[in-house]
């Protein structure tokens, strides 16, 4: 399976360049008799363009495309045919002419240089296949994972918990209000910090800088069971998939790194009684819950039933405005100031991605459990 | 392909119970041609046994298995043949009646409930395929992938820069001494520090506790260009295998979290000429280095050259001797006691299955790279 | 791997249904650096048009479309980038209300029933996907393979060597020419036999009936060690890609059936000095050339240097307009008539898919040989 | 997944060479709760042995190995856990010594010479990893997958429809007995023909010669819907798992190539009204059978319902007595009388093998079709 392939059975091959006829994808393995619309891909597509939310403020890299997806194939009256799904957006807005002194310039922080010392060969144009343009395929395909999931109930919400060095109140402090993060552009859950974000973006915009942040994922609804040790755990996917995100840099569950800080008799979630009944368990294996998470939902790669919950790192978008010293095609040092227009703090826009990939993870482990056992 | 596989072209499937015949591993997809002893896998084996260490200090569980692996495929007259390479070692040190009265209860942070919930069926003896004796057949193998990798000047370190709370000096800070770490059982390049850490480790033996920690991993004579983009990233494979291993709850690139929350112009590594001369570059690019390596030798998926670091988060170990409480298969509430023999901290044991997938990502990206250009 | 995916490293996964948007195909793992035009693939899709050949004789179905396909990603100013090649062939000329009345029928040789038994769910327009429109997406991406064969040096030629029950000359054989294959319509390496096998065709159309046949696949160049014992062996991939082909019903290699039937004296290929110097070997190994090819060009699932040499065999096209019987969905009898345009011959039209799966099995083999030894 | 590996959610790993330690299989993805013993493996083993059947005649090759399975892992009081199984069969009676000649010369008809045009290194001793015994890993994978099978009412049986240039009759056929064929060591289901079969095959032993044959398979209890378009059918998956068994050239479902020269009106299946209620069948399909089964059970690559028929053709076995010609390692043409012990026809002994990997694409197939709906 290529590198562009994601997932066992319900599996997606994302294409295209940032500047090139279109970019999309093809999923294959979606069952049969889901039903999936046009406007499911494209709503979850709105959530990643540029200035996508309410007010457009601060993460609008002002490239304005339409991402009007296509469905080319595998749905027939409203319905998955169990065939290969692909959906194709095409490129509108492009203005390659930006990027041609970029051409021969090895820009600090991306891909340019390694890609070539891989390929040979490079779309210079809007970073090419590098560009985070390509997630388009990835929330197209998740549009499609989520639709599935909803069938077997499962939620799936990220959010921005850290964005230009600001944590947000996250689940259990005071203030923290998920409906707060679906509102507003930046995905905070919390209408002060969202503010003060806000602030120092535009503040990093005007220096010529940019910034990271951290997205917090937590999913609801998911049976226990799901995950195939060894290697096909979980949370191995999970972070597998996070960080085949550009720009992340690290990935935790549950706890995370604090956990390595902690000792065992803290760190142990204790099994209890059930809340609530629970349906589909194997004959002879009661139903339990755990009274605290710092698992994050998930013991030996399998989930637990409790809520799995992780947090993905982007490192700042390194595209900015302050000049910088490169080298050229000749190994000459030059100097860079890049023009166009990007992101300061591309967190908010990789809200979608982050549950698109997640859904993706989730709905291959429900695929794959249905084989679990006789 | 299997839950219990890993790689594209140099694919592994390991497998075993703690306490069933035999753990091991199957190697399909190693170039013919390579120098593979038995010995080499004997090796890398007694680095990760308990005690495994000069003194046998602190990280011991004191289960002493002598872990003697055989070949039986794949090598013919000291050269690994094409075909798959079976390396199985026995179970020899059972005390399986220590965990007769385990049966019937699901233990805090183990996969014991979960697994059931999956399988509806477990073998209970030793936490069964959850165990950490199923990475016997990870670092069989990743001696295999080493013993490639160093034909291609490829060279794997890791060592324990946290444990039991305690930081270890990293590269660059005053008193880091690799040597140390390779010859000390703890893996901490910091004589004064493994003390420190030795000492607490006992404190929590004492008081029935127990300790996680993360280990920081460094390659270098690593060529720029591999890593496939977009899902098979060098650091998404790297961060899936990571988390692959029992008790890893994170993981993170270069500056990691910490990129999260600084800045674009601080974060990015500038280019530089070459310090040294570089072959394997496509025609027509320029070789060149990176001034900083806040990326930790990755971008946009692709090693730049520059050395790959990351670092792994180890939970603390969930078998504690403290009392806990749990459920038995009843459903019914249960005081819990551990017996039988546990580490405190498995950080030091985890080094060399860190380095080990290590080794078999890079091992199966350079075979991958081989196919990136006509 | 989805069951829409083909290849281990040159892999493709194809889409579309008869009478949807479009169908086509996502090429992922075409090495950077292959020329490449979309002229390439037009010119392998005309190939496999309704009447494509010169006079449009006896296959035709008459549906004419203009097959033009766009290439979506993956090629740049000419050349493939190493990223997913996406190619999308828009479907035109529907006349979906042809197949109204067979919305609640199962036709007598076709998928429809086994299709709803499996997915529940059927686009019956044109056969949705099982329809032989889908080919479209290998053939051209087994242009793509071509191109990357023609580098090096590989040449694959079809042709039909038994139509409607009339079997043509073979290599070797007087009158055998192939390069009137590559001229008549109906692609048989020999005029006479053409003209009898498209009277015996205009006879069956008359009928009412149709007619299958045989089709031979040679391929020279190919380079000795190509195939992965013991699952992907040459022969395995290429007995697997032709029964993937709609209305294939059986393959041979070599001497094939026959061979069963004779003595090992007789079907052992006699090793010889090489007629020509060959390069590639490894060190040590002689070059050789066998006196005789029963094998097909391949020992032990591993190509020989010798041509590869198999036959295809194809059912009759099981659209028939003659009146057969059938159910409906009610489980009722019903009495069928089949309208529309339907070949009456197949094979021609099978001709470059059998080319193009032949292209996909190498290319995968040549990258995948770049791994075999150290 | 390397070249070792076969099958997707069912997947198994074969190794071993011929006259190493030992040969076997790893079973990853198993479904847990499969009732597996020991003996089922060993019964299947002996079925392969030389000498297998009742009087040990004719298809013996002298080598009596008592090839005693040892389940390594992945089976717990009696029933499988979900985990990787992985089967050991020590390798006892060597006769290295007879393939000492061998080292330096490549035998006709056998994968000497491409093995090392590949690889660049053999393992010479009794053909290495291309020895019919690798077939051992096969056939005790293959128990496990009838075991899985069996509880779905799946049942596999195979035999010997032609064997030394003679033809047995077949099911339809007078004198038809398929216990003859479970009874007698050749595998031919009539005893009068197995009796010439057995002369037939003594003379050309006599005269240092090898003969060829063809298995029949059939499948019962089949559901329909197993196979998925358009790569993974289940014809070319029965194809591919065929034609990767060592000395078959050809395979052919239902009417095979005899269909290739009918007509459509001959060839269609007629569907009717079922014969039996169906369960398992979508809402709304109706059940249904079919008058007649040229299809051999399949149509657009899924099953039908009516029993899986195939047919595979094996080589005359390459190893005879009498004197031939071929090159040494030095380029030098030389005589060769192979010593040793050799069946003079393989056919009986592959029967087993036949059946544990239409059992293998079966299983696999079965667990995928979990996903083929929601």
């Amino acid at each position: 399976m290529g590198g562009n392939s994601f997932g066992t059975l319900f599996t997606i091959t994302t294409f295209g360049e940032s500047h090139g006829p279109g970019c999309g994808v093809l999923v294959d393995g979606c069952p049969a008799g889901v039903s999936l619309k046009t406007e499911d891909i494209a709503r979850e597509l709105r959530r990643r363009r540029p200035g996508g939310g309410p007010q457009g403020l601060g993460a609008a890299s002002g490239r304005a495309e339409a991402d009007e997806p296509e469905i080319l194939s595998g749905v027939f009256e409203g319905k998955t045919l169990g065939t290969p799904i692909a959906i194709l957006v095409r490129n509108k807005d492009h203005r390659s002419g930006d990027y041609d002194e970029l051409k021969d310039l090895y820009r600090p922080g991306h891909a340019d240089w390694p890609w070539e010392a891989k390929y040979g060969i490079r779309d210079h144009r809007g970073g090419g296949r590098s560009s985070g343009r390509e997630t388009v395929g990835r929330v197209a395909a998740g549009a499609a994972a989520k639709a599935f999931l909803a069938e077997e109930g499962i939620l799936i919400r990220a959010w921005t918990s850290a964005a230009a060095g600001i944590q947000a109140p996250g689940p259990g402090d005071p203030g923290f209000d998920y409906a707060e993060a679906a509102g507003n552009p930046l995905g905070v859950p919390h209408r002060e910090t969202a503010e003060r974000i806000l602030e120092k973006i535009e503040n990093l915009r005007n220096q010529g800088d940019s910034a990271g942040g951290v997205i917090t994922c937590m999913v609801t609804g998911l049976p226990p069971g799901l995950g195939d040790p060894v290697f096909g755990k979980l949370d191995a996917r999970i972070a597998g998939a996070m960080v085949s995100i550009g720009a992340v840099k690290g990935v935790e569950l549950g706890s995370g790194f604090t956990a390595a800080f902690g000792r065992g008799s803290d760190n142990n979630d204790e099994p209890a009684p059930p809340r609530a009944a629970r349906s589909g368990l194997p004959p002879g294996v009661p139903a339990l819950d755990f009274k605290t998470n710092h698992a994050g939902g998930v013991l030996g790669g399998i989930s637990t039933g409790s809520p799995l919950e992780f947090r993905t790192a982007f490192k700042p978008v390194p595209s900015i405005s302050k000049k910088q010293r490169t080298l050229d095609r000749q190994g000459t040092v030059r100097d860079l100031v890049i023009r166009g227009r990007h992101d300061v703090c591309i967190v908010p826009r990789a809200i979608p991605v982050v549950e698109a990939m997640t859904a993706l993870v989730l709905a291959d482990l429900v695929l794959l459990n249905r084989s679990a056992r006789v």
